[in-house]
């Protein structure tokens, strides 16, 4: 999926809204794990419930990797299963050196058909490089993370730069807004303000709404741009709505608050 | 594996070699395409050639989960294959929010019994921590990395000090010799000599040597302890030295080879 056909499918469904698949067999509804693949039957009812509020969709890698060979076919039936009009995003945060990062954007562009992947930028230029090389697929590279540790590294400042900002410069010599987003948690709502000055045409995905504390209202003011360019992405405050039969419904109507929230901004 | 047990293996073996598995589909024998895994016979091969000579194994995860769930299998069946006084690394590079972390090292140290992984330490002290929590188990963290891109943000410097020396350092405050080993690439000679000043008694995992230029003597000359306190990786060097039928001949030579190189240090 290319920019405009995100930003469209944005303003047609008055959303901003990205679901997090971190689908749990710990968590699920208990009736579930009866079937042959609960993690698939989930995501489904999921998907059908809450695709008319939503714009994308986020499965975690890491819990279908938990699953060993089976995850990844639940991995697959679901990416499968979403509908074409909805970006997908592998929130893997990968990143290897050259040879290796090529092989991580094969599987999630070419095997698992994701628009687009979360990428680590420690290891710099040839660790992000490959996954620019696809047309309309996306890397989508941590700046400021949503979590307590985000404080650790990626403040260290140099010349008056932010470890955080110079990953955004420096993206800039290696892609454009057409095929980069960045992380900017939700839990920042200050620093987005900076952000959103250092990349203005870009889409930023904004984890930590919800279970994490993040405010929708102050992300929204201090990092939307003229096409939105937010992704606001809520994963266990919607998937986990309810754990009994009416999972799917409940998820639906969470969806359905935050959609309703994100109204006022279009 | 616990550190003494690792020591006692180099010394006994007088190899601190670690072997990388990028086992590549386009890159194997011919001849094994046939046969019904040819990720796992190729592994299998190699291994009964070279585990004299090494005290490590690093499968590259990307190469597995490139071939979806069919990867995950040649992955375990490998893994399982390892005789068990050697280390084996999951060399995946992964590293999350807290609760994503834990999903990971679950993985990796339970469903695939690895005792050590590689981590990417952007997102801070709990996208490590909970690798931590493990006995026995221990968390190989990029500090120094052997790639072009290192360039671009590890030596992003405040205060006098470069981002790869505060992530040793903090990494300190969380965890021990006993349970961290640090990345430090054999492309930087001259940084390594600094690295061992901040991390005297701590294992390093050294990629570098081989395919990509690195030089065995200097980085031993520069980053050596008592207990050798290194474990340098060769992968497409040993493992491609030949794509004929002998392929697992030529790679016990090349691993035979760089033992060899290695016993003047014992």
């Amino acid at each position: 999926m290319n920019k405009q056909e995100l930003v469209i499918e944005i303003f047609k469904k008055r959303s901003f809204l990205s679901i997090g698949l971190d689908t749990d067999l710990a968590k699920i509804p208990q009736h579930l794990l009866k079937l042959e693949d609960p993690i698939f039957e989930f995501n489904k009812a999921i998907i059908d419930a809450t695709q008319e509020y939503c714009v994308a969709y986020k499965p975690n890698i890491a819990f279908y990797e938990a699953l060993g060979s089976k995850g990844w076919d639940s991995l697959q039936k679901t990416v499968d299963y979403i509908p074409d009009n909805i970006f997908t995003i592998a929130d893997a945060k990968r990143g290897d050196i050259g040879n290796t990062s090529k092989m991580y954007a094969k599987t999630f562009f070419e095997t698992y058909n994701f628009d687009s992947i979360t990428i680590n930028p420690y290891m710099g230029i040839d660790s992000v490089t490959p996954f620019l090389e696809f047309k309309n697929k996306w890397a989508i590279i941590l700046a400021l993370t949503s979590n307590i540790g985000s404080e650790d590294f990626q403040h260290h400042t140099e010349d008056g730069e932010k470890l955080y900002e110079k990953v955004i410069r420096k993206s800039f010599e290696w892609g454009t807004d057409q095929n980069i987003m960045f992380v900017t948690g939700a839990t920042h709502p200050e620093e987005l303000k900076e952000i959103r000055a250092l990349a203005p045409q870009s889409f930023f995905l904004v984890p930590g709404v919800g279970a994490q504390g993040g405010d929708l209202h102050a992300v929204v003011k201090n990092a939307r741009n003229e096409e939105i360019g937010l992704l606001i992405n809520s994963s266990r405050a919607i998937i986990y709505a309810s754990n009994q039969e009416d999972f799917a419904l409940a998820a639906g109507l969470e969806a359905k608050a935050v959609q309703a929230q994100m109204l006022r901004y279009f």
